[in-house]
């Protein structure tokens, strides 16, 4: 299926809840994926996502000197390969190919999409000033894609220590929340 | 059930996931009470979670007043108050009366605990620097309270204009991730 794109002003439906997420970033010897779960929104829009990579991965590295980066949403059926993804360095492997996962280019950054995951956001960092001393980096969406056939798809939920948990069936509730 | 002492170092357990949560605040008035859903984990021990607050809301100049707040993590038998919690102010109206949630003090802070909720965290701002142009809090948790029979309580999700889901079973996959 092919991805559209998704409004900007609706991205913080897919972030709010908390999903477990696959940041991509370009680098000069390779691409690099890397899985996160410490992120919140902090703007309806444009759209700004605030979010912790430990100094530690070297996808900070990479973030911090291309200061973009691809939020790529993964659903259930990808929990294995984001669990391996979170266990493996990117300094020595390359994680598009030892994860069978499919590089896209993106429109509007240098990192690459996955084109599994059923939702991709582009974005490219807004504001810096917390990152050395909490590792928190602000992002704005640039753009958003969505496969339309698989926008209500289950998300990860991580419990720490390899516990996850499934997103639930969707019910709506009356509320004048946004 | 009493409660329980819950160690600092596993609240990242009960906030990673990404539920929706209700923050209550001392006020000279009157305690108050709001859904939030845009937060994250910042730091493991001592534990720190950013949190971003609408200047529009009264709960944002009780936080900024008093420095402090609670967390309280509400299951999926709450959500009909939860939902309702989010649709009026604080302002005018004692919501732990209206909502018919039963306040219990805290050890640490002078905010309110909600006893129905399966867990508590008892916060204080620790940086408030991006407050101003973000809304956006740094609280480090002083304490934390769980129900231990229900600590595998199903949480809370926002997907936008009141839709939720539910966070479904949870299962164990082998991984070196915290």
């Amino acid at each position: 299926m092919i991805k559209k794109v998704y409004p900007l002003s609706k991205v913080y439906r897919l972030i709010e809840p908390g999903p477990v997420v696959l940041v991509t970033t370009a680098g000069a010897k390779r691409p690099n994926i890397m899985t996160m779960s410490w992120h919140t929104m902090m703007e309806f829009e444009p759209p700004r996502i605030g979010c912790v990579l430990s100094n530690r991965n070297y996808s900070f590295d990479l973030l911090k000197a291309s200061k973009e980066c691809v939020i790529n949403i993964p659903s259930m059926r990808l929990i294995d390969k984001t669990v391996k993804c979170g266990n493996v360095s990117g300094k020595k492997t390359d994680k598009f190919s030892s994860l069978c996962l499919t590089p896209e280019p993106a429109s509007r950054v240098k990192a690459l999409m996955i084109k599994e995951c059923f939702s991709n956001l582009e974005c490219r960092i807004a504001d810096q000033q917390l990152v050395e001393k909490y590792n928190f980096f602000i992002l704005e969406v640039l753009r958003a894609w969505i496969d339309p056939l698989r926008k209500n798809s289950r998300t990860i939920h991580h419990h720490g220590r390899g516990v996850f948990s499934c997103s639930g069936r969707k019910i709506k509730i009356l509320s004048k929340a946004k």
